[in-house]
């Protein structure tokens, strides 16, 4: 399996501190847990986005996305191939703040709004415990330090909800969502802030790269659905 | 349209300070605000239960239940009935500790377990806030006392998840669901405990009579789907 | 309500014959069995379709789009404000070739894709007979000639599918779904090829008719979810 | 993985042509194309039904039911230990006129009928081409002689429907769908008469096989979902 992980890497530049909690970014800590013998990983960022081009998405089985203040630098070619190859079944895992990434919002065709606010305890609860994501995740996941997301989130009726959140100043979340679009598999997981450290987290790893297994796509990605037709002319 | 209310009855009877706060008990209390020149009420409780036959069931347009302690008082018969009338198309708005009543599990297929605890602050969110169960009521509703209800909470998955409960001890819970069963609508709401006061909240009652509407069938209640059908030989 | 009808128009320049089944076209047509006392209908077609803009689509409930051969001709502009408005509340019916307009994809996030033929015999089947679009619709509806669309229909998953269809040739397919975008409600209706007479079939009016009502927003539209919400900055 | 089969074996003693199409009776051959290394495959009959105790299902990951006409020699009993166990992770793959198994109707809640007529010819169309149930499955299959089940089939709204049927005689079917409940994953596949050949063909195996791969628990069988939770008093 080939998994391609884009962050936008611009948190990282501003304050250098997130190397100790994240040692080579976000993107290169992410890289540190997932790969394997048989998962190859490889990154990018903002500044070396022009990488992602066909033929790399062609042999990408599964890409995460974690961005949040650049979402707008992403070209919007970029987004255009990229959404081809989630529709032909390459599988996308979206991190926290990519809720408002350009590629999750095409997908979505909603605002993805939320309300959010800084500082707050976190409780992950599993309320799909047979679901593939939730294998070998204990029911319930304390995040001492976690950005808050909350409802009203505006998103498509999910597929599946696999996690709500709890957080300690009164709100809830849909904190992880699936949805199929095309042939491709989504899912978004929202912990994840850029300053503090759900990612070293042995349960919110296990999530992760549970994640990337079930967003791998079941056959071979060869065209997208009907692409044969031409129109009604 | 006619609701029948069933109210068990039976806390009333051991603890009569219930009706300082519910006047006339639950029932009682449910048909002062549900009733209109519209919507006609009648109640029952476990020691009347017998009323609840073919004939008055026939013409209840929506059924709403309330039970807690005496769940297996309830005859097998009677559940029968009221199953075949709820596939026929009588809306069921099940409340609070109605998730482990008889009729309520065998229309779900499931334990309806979920985790408890008492003396709980619940702040209920609307997370499907175009619903016309939601409709006028607020992004968020504050229960200064309420029985916590926890995930997991064991049902199939709902047609539609409209409200979601946060408790102050951490839990959250899909406190207001639907599903289709047959022609019948239902609707579960997590909160009504006895000895608090959730059902004197304004919000709380345009809930319930929000879902006494949207459970009200939309057709004659002729008959149940491919009843004609009698068996493969 | 108000209802604001879009239907290309140019099919029926290029062939007069439509007026003959349609007339007025087919938005003058729709527009006759729609408008009632308590339904105001305007129309407008891709030579007018500059009356859309803001405020025609403030005061509008529910806009119905039909268009096949100049979806590109719609400008991109004119697109987000349809957009907008329907993630503020306002409804979308969507019928027949309009699977492939821009608001459509748009709000889907997929191509939207499908096999079709021509000159096929129809037969649409209930499959949700509860929900308010079926209401009054007999069980099964027959089409002697339709365009056949079939799966796979390259949609995300429908919060609800109405209406199954099948066809002679040998295909099936999701014709009548439902699915929510931000406030506004959406149904997607597969008959209505221009020169066949489905709208003309007193069973196909009921559920047009049917779905205008259901999709009519169930609160004011003020805004869009959370879009006070300016970022994560 | 362990799979038990489950078939009636009362139209093969009625019948014994059955034995040319299905050596070894329906549960024979079921077992013939599922048993390979990794699975191992009991089978049980109406007569040996006996066999089946708490300590078998324990051991049982994948059950699979096929009866028809001896649903009501099932022994309530029965039902409830398979129910039990189904609620604690079991996976059960229930084929053709299995939907009126008393074990099926009490998992969904619902009559589960539906039209039925002898003598069809049936095509099959994969509308969820990216699940692991149509993985290596075509598009569509061309079944030449099968029973036509056609809808309105009551059953409570699918997780996902994977399979439409398409009939000669004008019905439609959701031929192939999925739900959830307590920690158990179900399927229903409609082909599969007893005097027609369904189960011999290639792509048929593989849905029935990739159905008991999918059913199979992804977490060790101990506890159905919040069982230590004794009740409210």
């Amino acid at each position: 399996m080939k998994v391609l992980i884009y962050n936008e890497g611009v948190h990282e530049k501003e304050n250098p501190e997130i190397f100790d909690t994240y040692p080579g970014g976000i993107h290169g800590y992410l890289k540190s847990f997932i790969e394997t013998e048989d998962i190859t990983v490889e990154t990018v960022t903002l500044e070396t986005i022009d990488k992602i081009n066909d033929s790399l998405l062609e042999e990408t089985d599964v890409l995460i996305w974690w961005g949040h203040k650049a979402h707008n630098d992403v070209k919007d070619e970029t987004v255009e191939l990229i959404h081809k190859h989630i529709l032909k079944g390459m599988g996308l895992v979206a991190l926290h703040s990519a809720h408002h990434s350009k590629i999750f919002k095409k997908l979505m065709g909603t605002t993805c709004n939320l309300k959010w606010r800084h500082d707050a305890r976190e409780r992950l609860w599993v309320i799909n415990p047979y679901h593939p994501i939730a294998k070998d995740v204990p029911e319930t996941i304390l995040l001492e330090e976690e950005e808050m997301y909350g409802e009203m989130f505006d998103i498509p009726q999910p597929d599946e909800v696999i996690f709500l959140g709890w957080f300690n100043s009164g709100e809830v979340f849909r904190s992880g969502c699936t949805w199929q679009r095309g042939y491709g598999k989504i899912f978004y997981f929202q912990p994840g802030h850029e300053t503090f450290s759900a990612f070293t987290k042995p349960e919110i790893q296990t999530i992760i790269k549970n994640a990337v297994n079930w967003a791998c796509p079941i056959r071979n990605k060869k065209e997208i659905i009907c692409e044969n037709f031409k129109g009604l002319e």
